[in-house]
């Protein structure tokens, strides 16, 4: 009998052990003994789950039992969650969680704290739901080296954007839906203005990379201010509006950021509809990879919690390399260095738009220029490029950056 | 320094030596050691080679030597490849292979084999090149039971497919044109009557369930008789004819399959052109997965295989669980017993036509009828039903499954 305790019993632990349960003869053959959870530490009690009688309010009986190999965080946040997975770890327990924030936040700390107490850090969950991407960087391309990383890490936002394209909706509208129906938050902001897909493409980046960008050094843009004219706009064009967290690894740095992108059909991102999730990587000897699938919810976020328990009891996490990520100060590269097509709707003359342009970038094309709204897809434009075009030209409607 | 061999050095074998050389940074930081080619197996030699002083014509200094920790085989074919195979891993050498033939056919030996003798025996390679899908399977998916696996597992059907559709010719016209530019064999009996994607869905199926389907259990159809006339009604219809190999994995059996079905537009299987791959993965926990490449091509394979040799020589892999697969006679459900919504074209009255299918079926919808042609989407048939539908109805063009 191996035992493990769930810290944070919400929506992610409480799949924990529907799926220990569901699973157990398919577990007990991967791990080679029975798994049970010993211990559920949240604030509330369960009086009414089979696991009440597991339920304890402080993380001390968990820490004091020698007999719990493993904890799965699946609290949220950083704070206590990084406190909490320290002490576990030097008190010789494993952990595996499925908390992006603190892993995005605290990676190298956290992986650190792993190496010295010779115990595992794991975080499958972390990224992208059941869909088993952290394990095919660490595992599969470890010994490629990956050039960039481009997802769709937003199961909500991708679900408005296809709402707004295929039922005609506007932005506010169709998150006001989903705000009823609970796809979306009260507060969106952490879907909505990319801060979800922000932390998870710093993990794949780390994980890429070696190195932990911070926060701040993430260009995030919104999505509030895609319309249903930019949707048609790609369409027009020959792809789709994705709100894509992207990385590019080389050897003058490393440059992440999050924005919505016009996305061409022939990239399979593009495809990506409703809630699904999709992770694409390219390194120079396997080409193009994507992984693909429900990047949300709880029987796959928890699925991917108990493969990593798997991972772990069965021995094979231990022999696997933790990763390491470091700091990676000194080796960003600025977003406002790297330039991009951009699709610009201006009210405005053809010639006019294109002349002003011109002093910045070649090969502009015109996608359309019809009762005085001209659309076109420039030639690379950086950052602050893009800013003095919006204030030298008062008739630009929208600047949405392309994936090439 | 780690000593490996490869035998067979052929695309792929000459792949593992660029790769090695190439990512040798990267290699060492996963292995922990410098990697280094002893040998190569080849009848030939390759005077020309920086390698030309590791060429040897026999197996018998390969297993001599206790120095050799791995060997690669790359040689395709079931023999010499499995007894050379054996011999490795009784001579205490883990064997990485990209070889799906050997793998399919011998599969349960060649694990067993590896088993007794303490070696690994490692085949990430020998299905979508370099997609990490069989790694996906036994680890990320160790704790589920996986429902359903579905793949565009043929790159070369998939392109003749591809140019059938964007540019409207026939498939005689367009495999000639593939086999001129080296994309077909020419003999291509392998790639488009399914014999390839049949050993990759039998591999994929027998790590998702632990059974290994005997080659005369996989139903089988050409791609041959497909025709730019039902790719455009799959377009009609909503979707697009793929060659898919699919399996479903349930209580009452196993039962795999290769055809071309019609792939709705709402399947990320649809949307995989040209030489690409892509596998789906259907589990109760984690929903659907599907992961994507290019599934051939020596740089992509050969790095499935250098990944494999970094699993097994940093100890990765020897904590793996090694995949167990048993042969799945008495476990085989018949492909005649499952009922799939067809496809049907016809040159005859529709009235005529549908009172035919509805003594085998329920739900048949017109897709269109025009200048006596009809065409409908058939409620589930088996394959008996619509062998008697042609027998019965000399007007019938064109039978082709729908994948639900």
């Amino acid at each position: 009998m191996k035992n493990i305790a769930v810290i944070g019993y919400g929506v992610v632990g409480g799949g924990i052990t529907t799926v220990i349960e569901e699973n157990c003869a398919k577990i007990r053959a991967a791990v080679g003994d029975d798994v049970c959870v010993k211990y559920i530490l949240d604030l509330r009690d369960f009086p009414d789950s089979p696991y009440a009688d597991r339920v304890v309010h402080t993380i001390d009986p968990i820490l004091a039992d020698d007999s719990v190999e493993l904890v799965c965080e699946t609290m949220g946040g950083s704070h206590p969650a990084f406190e909490y997975s320290v002490a576990c770890m030097k008190a010789g327990k494993s952990v595996v969680t499925s908390n992006k924030e603190v892993v995005a936040t605290f990676g190298v700390e956290l992986l650190e704290c792993a190496r010295e107490n010779g115990v595992m850090y794991m975080f499958e969950a972390s990224v992208g739901g059941g869909i088993p991407v952290i394990r095919g960087i660490n595992t599969a391309l470890a010994g490629d080296r990956i050039s960039s990383v481009n997802g769709i890490l937003n199961g909500t936002t991708n679900y408005i954007l296809t709402k707004m394209k295929t039922e005609n909706r506007t932005f506010d509208d169709v998150l006001a839906e989903a705000q009823v129906l609970g796809y979306a938050e009260r507060d969106p902001s952490a879907d909505i203005d990319g801060i979800d897909a922000k932390r998870k493409i710093m993990i794949l980046t780390a994980l890429a990379s070696g190195k932990l960008v911070s926060d701040t050094d993430v260009f995030t843009e919104t999505l509030r201010n895609v319309t249903v004219e930019d949707i048609r706009a790609a369409e027009k064009w020959g792809g789709a509006v994705k709100l894509i967290a992207g990385s590019v690894i080389a050897d003058d740095g490393i440059q992440a950021h999050v924005c919505p992108m016009f996305v061409p059909w022939s990239c399979s991102l593009a495809h990506i509809t409703d809630v699904y999730n999709g992770i694409s990587i390219t390194s120079p000897v396997t080409g193009d990879v994507m992984f693909y699938g429900r990047g949300a919810g709880r029987l796959p976020t928890a699925g991917a919690v108990v493969a990593d328990v798997c991972a772990v009891l069965s021995g094979a996490a231990k022999a696997e390399r933790i990763p390491v990520f470091e700091k990676a100060e000194g080796s960003v590269k600025l977003f406002d260095e790297i330039g991009f097509r951009c699709y610009i709707r201006a009210n405005s003359g053809r010639s006019e738009l294109c002349e002003a342009l011109a002093a910045y970038c070649e090969g502009t094309e015109v996608l359309s220029d019809e009762a005085g709204v001209v659309e076109v897809i420039t030639g690379k434009l950086t950052k602050p490029e893009t800013d003095k075009i919006r204030a030298q030209f008062a008739g630009i409607e929208s600047v949405i950056r392309v994936l090439d």
